[in-house]
């Protein structure tokens, strides 16, 4: 597998304050990783508030069911993540398994199962042994800490090759509150393994509904706006939790989504998980770039969103960007292959700052020399005007390189 | 480029016998490739009944356009095709060279331009100077015989690494007629360049809307079944041509697609045009392996298609193949993704006559050796049963091997 750390890891990682209700330990199960820490748990001391967002797979994993159950409540008391299995297409067995482990857990921190919240990622179709890490929980809960948010994202990574952690202070009237997040993967990623993950704590006062609007809003322009391969997992899930801690400082109690003082802390929780997205989008298997794409001037935004997909995900826009080949004709054939609304002779292509095609053709005072130039730096910004309407959407994306085949290929060879 | 042939290529090409009425010559213009032909002249020494099938793309090639435009008139003078450069993306200029194009063949042939189809394969974007074949028409219209259909399917290959030919015979009411076929390209298969063409004909005596309609109904189990990189050409064309001449044998005329004395040419059309795209899968870039998908037990047939696209275009499962890797969690992954409906826990998958999984898990059963000893093969059938209803369809891919990244990102590493 991967041994080399993408060259678009972040120089420097973000440290994660605590936050206060949130207390976090790990530990090393051998669920099939050796030496190193694969099992999360997270508490929170007082029942959290929780939203969360989940694969569209109509072929989840079991803890993407379960989590769907226990959404319903709207209230967290605990979050169980294993790597090394994702527990997906095992049957009964892997029923079985999410029973046990959240049996376990709400039995270490004295709540129902129903308020415990579970993921894993990993092989596909193999069953998850729970026991390996069921009986750890209780000793878990009991030493876990706040200051523990790095050792959270190391222990949920696959073919991660780093971790990735965000963090954001804002204002709710006057009291400042955290928002701390971490993530892992990008898609299916992994040789047998699978799946985007993202767990969002933040200690503001803020009622399930509405943390789930914001949650559900903030996705669609950051993690769902971002692919690696265009494989989805059957397994990706976003969960956000709300201790409320900060009450106790001032920070109003806020139910509704529609509230005006929730404004900063709304774009703020944007701007994490976009943050953190992007991460995942950087370290895709193989990833050499991270490829940008903007469509302005679409039918909708939806339209737009749509268009950009069809480029970012293209194998041939994806390859050419890995060959430094500031080649627009694929990204024509990408716009041109999305089935929306597009007129052939209006479209402008940019590559960076160089527009490379204009009005349904080559643009004349076109420089293949500074298009090369953007095309050998590490990150590619590819913009489209359809000229046709206000829709505009931005999607990221990163290269295709023989790496990422031999990751994902190379086991018999 | 690649210079190894395909490991799928066929041990022996078909050899296809003249067809009464069509006569071919090509040229090495020197369009783009040096030492080779890249100019395909076919004439119809009459007017012969014409249908098409084109790209889906909202931004197709300047031909795509003219040819749906001359395929009102349903009839056929002459065929020009030239490899090289695609005459997409090239605005105005791209409209003037398939007008001089058409002009000049139908003055070799004595025809009006409207009775002229023309294709082209090869760069986007860069304007196609016409003038390097046109002159050369007149002279290849003199020249053009009957028997040279390699001829033909040589002059219009790109990165094909083989030239793509089939022939069938068939009797209508005892009169023993030919379908001859070339075909080149798979999607958008090669560095700048794009396309799938494919060229029919026959001397049977059929009018064109009946052709139209046996060509729309051919095409969607074979060419549009058929997937490298799902990535959809700007000029995808399917030209089918009957030339009546063998109404002087006897045979007879036909104007309706639901006459019974068709059905054995329609079987015969079919079969030919799936062993056409076959054998573009079968060259796909840097492939190893054909992919063969069967989804069963779907709620319909679109259905069924659409997840046995899903499953054929997934890079993770076309890497997987690469890797002589039965990996079952990726094909459930792409069902998973495809978005239709689908039951997890009713779900059996088989590579080749070995069943990995069913109802829901893997199955008990299951033999790593024989699955494996089924990987090491050329042909790789993945089989899907759904347990749903009763559509069904087979979809032909082939694998994502690094040849295919470094055929289209390394120009410049």
């Amino acid at each position: 597998m991967t041994t080399t750390v993408s060259p678009l890891a972040p120089t420097a990682f973000a440290a994660l304050p605590p936050i206060e209700g949130v207390r976090i330990a790990t530990a090393a199960a051998g669920i099939k990783y050796a030496g190193r820490t694969d099992v999360l748990l997270m508490t929170f001391d007082r029942p959290a508030a929780v939203a969360g967002v989940f694969t569209t797979s109509k072929c989840p994993s079991a803890p993407v069911d379960f989590c769907r159950e226990s959404l319903r409540g709207g209230v967290a008391r605990a979050l169980v993540v294993n790597s090394g299995n994702a527990n997906a297409f095992t049957g009964r067995k892997g029923r079985e398994a999410t029973e046990m482990t959240a049996a376990a857990a709400a039995a270490a921190v004295d709540a129902s199962p129903r308020e415990v919240f579970l993921a894993s990622t990993g092989v596909i179709g193999e069953p998850l042994d729970a026991g390996k890490f069921t009986g750890l929980l209780a000793g878990l809960a009991k030493q876990a800490a706040g200051d523990r948010w790095r050792e959270a994202a190391d222990a949920i990574m696959t073919t991660d090759t780093y971790p990735k952690l965000a963090t954001r202070q804002v204002a709710i009237e006057g009291t400042v509150v955290t928002i701390n997040g971490i993530a892992k993967g990008a898609g299916m990623i992994a040789p047998d393994m699978a799946t985007m993950l993202s767990f969002v704590a933040t200690d503001a006062a803020i009622a399930a509904p509405a943390l789930q609007a914001m949650l559900t809003e903030g996705v669609a322009p950051s993690f769902n706006s971002v692919t690696v391969d265009s494989d989805t997992s059957t397994s990706d899930t976003l969960l956000l939790f709300a201790t409320g801690a900060a009450a106790r400082r001032g920070c109003p109690e806020i139910s509704d989504a529609d509230d005006d003082r929730l404004a900063d802390f709304r774009k703020a929780l944007g701007d994490l998980m976009l943050d953190l997205a992007r991460q995942v989008a950087r370290d895709g298997e193989g990833a050499r770039k991270e490829i940008q794409v903007t469509v302005e001037g679409a039918t909708s935004a939806a339209a737009a969103k749509r268009i950009a997909l069809a480029i970012a995900n293209s194998p041939l826009v994806k390859t050419a960007v890995a060959g430094e080949d500031a080649n627009w004709g694929r990204v024509v054939m990408a716009v041109g292959k999305a089935g929306e609304e597009a007129d052939r002779d209006r479209l402008a292509i940019h590559f960076g700052g160089v527009r490379v095609a204009v009005d349904g053709a080559r643009d004349p005072d076109y420089s293949e020399a500074e298009a090369s130039a953007v095309m050998r730096k590490p990150e590619i910004p590819i913009r489209v005007e359809l000229g046709l309407g206000a829709g505009c959407w931005t999607v990221y994306s990163c290269d295709l390189t023989k790496e990422y085949v031999a990751i994902n290929g190379d086991y018999r060879s």
